[in-house]
């Protein structure tokens, strides 16, 4: 029986970040109140430090090492922002960072990565297994790997954003939540039933790679291929051992989104609330715009995960949509 | 001698536009302040209603209106904000608008207007005489004329934009403030005198049309042609007869920025602050960058005056740059 970690765990990350992680900004816009006939509220995560909510969980997990652990240093593997987190983190504490990316990471991430001091390996996304590589590399070298979602002090550091959220405009109606391999999902439902326990919760995945939806439906771990989509952040191949079971007791449906409907987000993300958001970053947004017949009247939360993107990519799909 | 308006009009502002203006967030960069060596404060007029600070400016004009001037209505020529400034004040006090809008402005700043309800006029903005035809349509129908810039209403509406930053982040060594026809310019410098004396003020306007720096240099309005900028929102042939006293007097220096450093720093905004800045809106982040080597160690203000720029056109400066 795996012990599965509580707001408890959630809050004591809370403190533990709060010296250097941004409290994000929450912002409203008249335009989509006005679409919803409801009240929304967009936690700005692709406003956080590297741009992503990664660093919450990237930095509670390396502050809570030993001496012994900062000494050897970390590894993990990433499509991106836990890369990005992991390499700020271990620069901000003085510890060695190994990062395994994707060779077809985004230009902008593995840019950032190498930028903070990591050491960066590269393997196939669609033919190696990186958690095999990742252990490996961790054996060899005695490095503390952290992984980007299955791991507590990750998606404990994660929650603290809808901790933030529900701290600043109370409880909510229903709150919508990008799910890739679930460390920000669950971190956010061990806060909704803490500080908004009727909140209907929805975790939203990317439509090509909907292993999250399967299983919760079917009550087990579904495995995929790496999914063809442009919501790079959500390319994972299944949940995790200890993100699962939460998401599972916690989260009342899980959603998905089509990369058409994500460009659109992003468009009238940049066009009218002049907010970059990578398409991951936009999955809770497009699930909610899906549902607004449903919300209306209510208080609604959106999370915008990040805010990551090739700048020639993000002209690419906004080119290609206007 | 003209009377010209003082702090406490912007004051009076303030107070009146509140109930509908955004206090606009004020957003920091730790990249900005690391390349800079100096702590960076960015006023995020983009995230005003509308997208732009011009709001601000309509909207204290328009809520001073006669009765009767309510009941006729109000014509203003604009190449865009300031159209859509006006025409959302009038749909919030029930006034009639009539905009006259360049034939050639950008398509969402267009279709923005309309969308609030406003008659608009198109010319040519090469050819035509915005002013005498915006004068010949106030004189035939009984409108109220509300130029973009050159009046003390408008003016003084801006200038809470500067009020609010001092107000929030205390006196700045160094401000930086686009610069088209000098509304924006103009009511901040009265704030800038008030609250932060001995600030340096820089207004910025795009090298292609640099009107202000001439005739800030040589003591006379100077007129140019429609310059040719992507700094849409600066194609100003002239400074007003309000403004260019108020600037003369408060502002230590015009400096200009290429179109090549506007889109460097829409690039950067996007890529490093997430936010969407419309190209005139970078001109006192790109007069900043050019001049960083004497900010160091220095509180500085950057006024990001607006965000609506066309998609498609984003895409493709971006996409160009990168």
């Amino acid at each position: 029986m795996i012990k599965l970690p509580t707001f408890d765990d959630v809050a004591a990350a809370s403190e533990r970040i709060k010296c250097q992680a941004h409290k994000t900004p929450v912002m409203t816009s008249r335009t989509v109140d006005e679409e919803f006939g409801a009240k929304v509220f967009f936690k700005c995560e692709n406003l956080q430090r590297m741009g992503a909510f990664k660093f919450r969980g990237g930095f509670n997990s390396l502050s809570r090492f030993s001496p012994e652990q900062r000494k050897t240093g970390v590894v993990t593997f990433s499509s991106g922002n836990h890369a990005q987190a992991v390499a700020l983190s271990a620069k901000l504490l003085g510890i060695p960072a190994t990062i395994l990316m994707p060779h077809d990471a985004p230009t902008a991430k593995m840019a950032a990565t190498k930028g903070y001091g990591a050491n960066v390996v590269t393997y196939d996304r669609y033919t190696e297994d990186r958690e095999q590589i990742g252990r490996e590399l961790a054996e060899k070298h005695g490095l503390t790997l952290i992984p980007p979602y299955d791991h507590p002090d990750v998606l404990c550091g994660q929650g603290t954003a809808a901790k933030e959220l529900f701290e600043e405009v109370g409880p909510l109606d229903a709150f919508f939540v990008p799910l890739g391999g679930g460390g920000l999902l669950s971190g956010c439902a061990l806060a909704t039933r803490a500080l908004s326990p009727d909140c209907q919760l929805y975790g939203v995945e990317p439509e090509a790679g909907n292993d999250g939806q399967r299983s919760f439906r079917t009550g087990s771990i579904v495995h995929i291929d790496t999914p063809k989509t442009i919501a790079d952040g959500a390319q994972t191949q299944h949940l995790g051992n200890l993100t699962f079971p939460i998401i599972r007791r916690d989260v009342d449906d899980i959603l998905t989104a089509s990369d058409t409907e994500l460009v659109d987000c992003m468009a009238f993300m940049a066009t009218r609330m002049k907010l970059v958001v990578e398409p991951t970053g936009c999955l809770g947004f497009a699930a909610a715009r899906n549902m607004k017949a449903g919300l209306k009247g209510k208080h609604v939360g959106v999370l915008l995960s990040g805010g990551n993107v090739d700048m020639a990519r993000f002209a690419s799909l906004l080119g290609a949509q206007s």
